[in-house]
């Protein structure tokens, strides 16, 4: 299923709640990493005594852990939440009430679940800050912010860049969430997928270019971000091809200060022996994304 | 399996463990009751550096969940125990000593269990403070504190006031429990279930009167707590009617000022429609929840 | 399998990974009990603001709660991980990602893994200080450490000791790692098993006994260590003896200041009768296990 444009008409303050990628105006952006930035130097611990939910129906530890290490480093507590199957749900509870109970108890909620809607009616329900960890094919706005971040550290600037994408068109969230963001700069973006994966035409605009492979572009590219084939999204076709891989041909002919983004975890698109070429971000991009995450916590929770 | 009455010989001071209703006097009550009022504003981090070890055998995030909230708004930190069952446990390892090992690393912990005698068992072998977290069929002596905690604070009483009980009045430990309390108090006691769900007879006493329905009570009920009918407690049984849900209708005829509660999670009890009905108090019993348990860990480990 | 001695020439400083029991010298365990006896009084909170990622592949409470404990103690905080196969990795990540990811967001990662080298992959990728906590049928040096000292606080000493090992000596690692320490000290080894879990060859020195039971060594024993007959390890051959255990009997004839000790989980190697006698040693060595993790932490993360 392609994910449904359900946030268009959202314009919620995303300081309230953070859903989509919708929400967030460049200068929304600039003041986020304006936070950002301070949360790499110790901030001390202004959200000591805050208390954090992490609420996981669909389990991925590297987002969870980023926003549990974000809470903590703020000085604050997280309550793991990553068994939901294991627990009042699987006595038939509705997801709304278990936002309610749990937002009696916290201060702030992190849920992730694999229904489109699931940010959006938690939302309605949570008399607490809440923010959107993933919800199925939607959005994924904490990851779209940190990889915008990322390209901000990196380039020293958005506008003017070309970005190519990479990989899983269709189904990738990152993908999309991240496309939406890039939309508001002076960006060039490529698109390079297998035609099966290829990106949904509602994501589409004029002046994108799309492509088969990555010869025509790696040349020309500031950015080349890769996406992971999640194979348990695309069940229905599993003779999608996955051999997209970045290679040391590919790295040869990039320019030298070229961007390579990823948001992990990988498996085969970009092989362990590129992670030494300097060029190679993403690891440096879960660090970004910790000081992003910290910094929405932190701003969500009245700081500063 | 009916709860079995093991504790109305058990004596053990409360401040050492809470294992039972039985253990509780009207001036423990008050003790408790007025600290949780002092915890609603923040009470500082009292419990800084302090370890509490949530060990749940049985899954529930809802108590495990309030517990780990009150524990860091307390300052201190929790181990959560959720998954028994992938480990020690699984190497042959007796409940005592898991108990005995986790209170060699922690301040206090909490026990959930599916044997009515877990909680009994593990206090015996435990050198620090023990909250038994809901035992098998028998009791959840903190679920029932927050309840009448609950009652106290919608109605300013207790004394006076007639509780009328409705659902799965045979399996469910916290009416059972609730019921103990509430009878060292003057209050009188409706109980509506369906034929098979009736209350058990040792739980009866003289003035007690049971209902079918509703109807008959609803205008003179001050207090309507409604439970779950859990289908997982009922496995002989599945024929078991659990069509037993407040409507509009019986709210209209509600008094203006009554009380309606719930222990969640629900599953068609009470219809969402009525959760903005001023008088439906369930998600201000979580709350009230958490100030009761954080005045039983503060004060059970020496604050105050 | 047998273990692999895949450490012998491994020496990266202790203070920056503990990977192997090999790293330590005698100067280093002498540093790490002095820190671990101030670990008994409360040493502050000198890890505030600091993060352990407990990377649990194959689920301990005991070990992770071990640890969680040791960290809050310090006032650190602690994202537990024991769901690795429902996480990313059960999209295919390498471990070597896994670490490099959480090594972004923590200050210290206790890693636990069914891979006899895992260990040392991870700390090849890991920029902040690891802990093994265990690698398959490998190493557990923590808690070799945590036994050593525990003969050190119930003897005074460790030279001139005479130490029985008992039970599975071919599969139990603590049994390999222990030896592998005591044998920098002048003491004394006797291993009983039955003679299908002898001690493998490679890990036998001139001068240790071996025994079938324990009737010959029990009257000359100032240290008798136990351990489980771990099943999951030795599927290949179901039929091993497993009535290894003590007795009271034992006990008679046992010197009155003998220790007796075991790393628990316990299977019935020692009868919950023995518990009382003040030479069960196995519930203290829980306690001291927690001070010797506390120092390693505190050590690693730059305290004192």
């Amino acid at each position: 299923m392609v994910a449904r444009k359900v946030h268009d008409e959202f314009h919620l303050a995303w300081k309230l709640a953070v859903i989509s990628t919708d929400q967030f105006s460049p200068a929304d952006i600039d003041e986020i990493f304006m936070v950002a930035g301070r949360m790499a130097a110790q901030p001390g611990h202004p959200l000591a005594g805050k208390t954090l939910a992490n609420l996981f129906y669909e389990p991925s530890t590297r987002t969870s852990s980023s926003f549990h290490a974000a809470m903590t480093r703020l000085g604050g507590s997280v309550i793991p939440i990553n068994e939901v199957h294991y627990s009042s749900v699987s006595k038939g509870e509705s997801l709304e009430d278990t936002v309610r109970t749990l937002a009696c108890y916290v201060d702030i909620i992190v849920l992730r679940h694999s229904d489109d809607d699931a940010a959006e009616r938690a939302v309605k329900v949570c008399d607490v800050p809440i923010i959107n960890g993933g919800n199925g094919t939607g959005e994924h706005p904490t990851q779209a912010l940190l990889d915008l971040y990322t390209i901000w550290k990196e380039r020293g600037r958005i506008d003017g860049l070309t970005v190519t994408m990479m990989g899983d068109l269709k189904y990738g969230r990152t993908v999309h969430s991240l496309a939406k963001l890039l939309r508001m700069y002076d960006v060039g973006l490529n698109f390079v997928s297998p035609e099966t994966l290829r990106l949904p035409k509602e994501y589409l605009r004029d002046g994108d270019r799309q492509f088969a492979g990555l010869d025509q572009v790696i040349a020309d590219t500031d950015v080349l971000y890769v996406t992971r084939v999640q194979k348990e999204r695309c069940a229905p076709d599993p003779t999608i091809d996955i051999s997209y891989a970045v290679t040391a041909d590919d790295m040869a002919r990039a320019a030298p200060d070229m961007v390579l983004m990823h948001p992990l975890p990988r498996v085969g698109e970009i092989p362990p022996e590129l992670d030494t070429d300097p060029r190679a971000a993403y690891f440096r991009q879960m660090k970004y994304g910790l000081f992003v995450r910290m910094a929405l916590l932190a701003t969500m929770l009245g700081w500063g």
